[in-house]
């Protein structure tokens, strides 16, 4: 929901550079409009445009899922000189800062003078270096207002409800579900995270458990569950696979309706849901977190002086990635820091295990105290007792 | 997400009467806690928190999905009789104004005074004799509003996107996706709804030519989409049954995963992807219609001031439902008008053919007019050309 923010940080920092900038392009489909020369002149958006920009949901320049090749990376290279490009930033994730990475390294090599800088953003918190990234703030604000307004549904009708969350492999956002709770029977009763193994017998277990005590069960379910041996819960229905090789795992309700499917058989409770919540995650507009939106802002601004500072000194370009560092003490606040690309590049970070109960099947206090400022106040509720 | 504005209403302006009424008794889950004796004491609760009870989501009392027997309306009536109840309010659709009615017929024939007032409430805006219902403009701003992000989604990736949203019978909540759009190119590029017969040619049919003039599709499918026949294309993938002898839509992927594959199949567009909006759409916190709100709440005190007032008069009780009837001219108002409870009760209303386009894939600007002050504006977005 913030990526436009990082964006409208990127040029808006550029326009204030004065003549240390030229022209500011911005790349459609990001590496695609590179290599198919599809360039917008962003100097010709007006300033005051960008704060609408900036809150408008998706990628104003559009996305992609292409993965380089050896050859793209040449090829955007070329593009890039060709255009006397010395500055250019990649906003995403891992798979773009390993882009970025590998395009600067080419760069380098043909001692073309290009400043490359990774712009951190991915909805689901896993880069390595970074307290957290820009997207998961806002994404996991979506997810836990649905869990708090799905638990008074499931208060009202009762039985099980599964809600089925982003995050193939870290499970940051299926975590922010717990911060819906309020009060100690609220839910989401069970959260189960990719970074532990799932077995459905003991989901059947601790549902069972949990409708005892309350008389009902929400559960928060991450798309990327696996069984004991690493196998995706949901490779079982799903066959479809992207350029870099993963499993479609969103844009599909399988995984839910197999869960429901199996609870029913294995407990025997009649009433059991499910819904997947897929791209709403992503892009519902509105209901940015704050903090969020603002540290996606000045992510971008960070990139833009860190490239341009470089410049000024005369040293040679270094490739980097900015990363978000939380400061220590108790009042939130963060700093942005320039950082080696290699930092933010392929690897990527999981959930640590003093965020996740030992049980498995939910989150530590730890969790909620780091989660809470990045998500901010949700409406509050009451119960009739 | 609105349905304890009007549980607010009835007790607040309830208390307000002074020594007109007495106890204040809440039955949870519907007529299951009046058959079971389960009441609550509402006015124990003060009124300053019957604000924050207000604004959350889900039935504050619970909810039920039982539909009552003729024994049972005998058994509802024992135990208002024996509770020495004088008013019933019952909040709900078509079922629970149907159910309001046997139960205020019975105390006719008994000679038991009781003044039956059913108020109304329902997402799926289906209710006869009224111009919207509680419910349905905070369903359908969610319902807009994840359009309008999702549409930006689509835009930034391309490919075709099916949501598929509430709404068994009719398809006033699918066609409120088309208050999303804001430019000429922006989706829900295509809206089916259950008024008008679905065929899987004809859609593959509409997509593929919506794909060659946008690049990209986004489509507004409800759940109670039908074959020329009348059978619920979703009959296919559901055998549950609730008690009122309805198939199980919700709470499933199963209909936007099979349109999704049949779409694949018959079109060979490679990115088809389906979300199905599920029980967000009447739970999630926060973003609820400031018209629906209000009105929600009005309709509520409305009806306690018909039944103290028939009371006041002398008359004999009269069971009535709250109709929200639109004043005609420009300038957007509504008044809430007492009719006879056989107008809400079990029949239903559809789409009018005024609101649906010819090509039987769209809505009309009428519907457009009629919808937009209902659900509010939407935070405005901006594209990049």
């Amino acid at each position: 929901m913030v990526i436009n923010q990082s964006l409208a940080g990127v040029v808006l920092e550029a326009r204030a550079a004065g003549a240390a900038v030229g022209r500011i392009l911005g790349a459609r489909h990001g590496i695609d409009g590179v290599l198919g020369g599809d360039w917008a002149d962003l100097r010709r958006i007006a300033p005051a445009r960008w704060e609408r920009l900036a809150a408008t949901p998706g990628a104003a320049l559009g996305s992609c899922r292409h993965k380089p090749t050896a050859e793209d990376c040449d090829r955007i290279l070329a593009a890039l000189v060709e255009r006397e490009v010395g500055f250019f930033f990649y906003i995403g994730g891992n798979d773009s800062a390993d882009a970025a990475r590998i395009v600067a390294e080419r760069a380098a090599a043909a001692k073309a003078p290009i400043q490359v800088v990774h712009v951190p953003k991915t909805i689901d918190c896993d880069l390595v270096g970074s307290d957290h990234t820009p997207g998961y703030g806002s994404a996991a604000r979506f997810v836990a207002s649905a869990f708090r307004g799905d638990d008074f549904d499931s208060r009202s009708l009762g039985g099980v409800k599964i809600n089925v969350v982003m995050g193939r492999d870290a499970g940051f956002l299926t975590a922010a579900s717990a911060l819906a709770r309020e009060r100690d029977d609220d839910g989401p009763h069970l959260v189960y995270l990719p970074e532990r193994a799932f077995s459905i017998d003991k989901f059947a277990a601790d549902v069972k458990r949990t409708v005892a005590k309350f008389g009902r069960c929400v559960v928060a379910v991450s798309e990327g569950i696996r069984d004991a041996s690493g196998t995706l819960i949901a490779a079982k229905f799903s066959e479809e696979r992207d350029s870099h090789g993963n499993l479609q795992l969103s844009g599909t309700g399988a995984l839910g309706d197999h869960l429901a499917r199996a609870l029913k058989e294995k407990t025997g409770i009649r009433r059991v849901r499910a819904d997947t919540f897929g791209y709403l995650q992503r892009s519902f507009p509105g209901i940015a977190s704050e903090s969020d939106s603002a540290e996606a802002r000045a992510v971008g601004e960070a990139a833009v002086r860190y490239a341009l500072g470089r410049a000024a000194s005369g040293a040679k370009p270094e490739a980097a990635t900015i990363s978000i560092v939380r400061r220590p003490g108790r009042r939130y606040g963060v700093d942005f820091v320039p950082a080696p690309i290699r930092t933010a590049a392929k690897r990527t970070r999981s959930v640590p295990k003093e965020f996740i109960a030992r049980s498995g099947n939910d989150v530590t206090p730890a969790f909620l105290a780091w989660a809470r400022p990045l998500v901010g106040q949700l409406p509050p509720t009451d119960v009739i007792r």
